[in-house]
């Protein structure tokens, strides 16, 4: 099984992610749960998200680059689902060994995450906050999945990188 | 004016973010608005709080390391309060030129953050995300605020660490 986690806080709003989503939503051994149509309320019900993790090999983390990470109800998602005892610390073993992909959709363009960028730093720079929470919990970090330009590049693109999702998704889940 | 913005997930059982909260509650020019208190259904005022940025010289956003990272309800202020328009893009000045301090406790000792300490990297190798949040809004960026161990260091030290920060604060705000 393949666990997303989806966060968008405007779903509908949504671009790139929708794309992303729409490539391997139909997927049988996909379970999408997008957390900002569960949880508006940012109530997340703990043991429903243990549940689907606990069933997942491979679990991808699919959002936009909010103020250089995820959006605040992923980050509610980390506080309250990857707790002590079950996600690390003693018999917290829930997720060891599975796969995580860090899949991340930037508005703007490559450029702009470089020293003459007006985000002056590499993306690669604003990961270790999502890499080290899941490595912590004895996860397999996986070569992030990463598609720039989301308000920008043309539709053809788009659909190539979805395409190139769904093919990552299904390497990933042999 | 002074604003410290608190987020503390659990302020009653909290031991270092409480002894700097007090440290610095009565000085005159300080207002302590603790998130988890004013929000606990997220439902964060934005209107209410960019007033109070508007009327502080300097930010300091005090909280616990939680995933590396500030704790999901501070990082819902940024993604609801920190607006294009108002703190970035066209118009978005409100916070321009205004100092921020980054006061963080981590409840570990500082030996954890390291090569060969269960969190891998230093403690700055998670400060992009915050920092670079603050500084795309066009404030000043100062030496961040840590204290190590907040579980484990004696009250002495604890009390000396709740003074420097008072110190600090007072010497930032001349």
């Amino acid at each position: 099984m393949i666990l997303v986690v989806h966060a968008h806080p405007y779903p509908r709003r949504s671009r790139a992610n929708r794309a992303l989503v729409d490539a391997v939503r139909e997927m049988p051994t996909v379970e999408v749960r997008s957390l900002y149509d569960l949880y508006p309320g940012f109530d997340i019900d703990t043991a429903a998200e243990q549940r689907a993790l606990e069933e997942a090999k491979l679990v991808v983390l699919l959002h936009p680059l909010y103020w250089y990470t995820t959006p605040a109800l992923l980050k509610h998602w980390f506080d309250v689902v990857l707790v002590k005892g079950w996600a690390f610390g003693d018999g917290g073993t829930a997720l060891e060994g599975k796969d995580c992909l860090w899949a991340v959709t930037t508005g703007g363009d490559e450029q702009a995450f470089g020293a003459e960028g007006r985000h002056h730093l590499p993306l690669a720079a604003f990961a270790p906050v999502v890499e080290q929470t899941m490595r912590f919990c004895g996860m397999r970090w996986q070569e992030p999945f990463v598609v720039h330009g989301a308000h920008l590049i043309p539709d053809a693109e788009m659909q190539a990188a979805a395409t190139r999702f769904r093919a990552r998704l299904q390497e990933l889940s042999v």
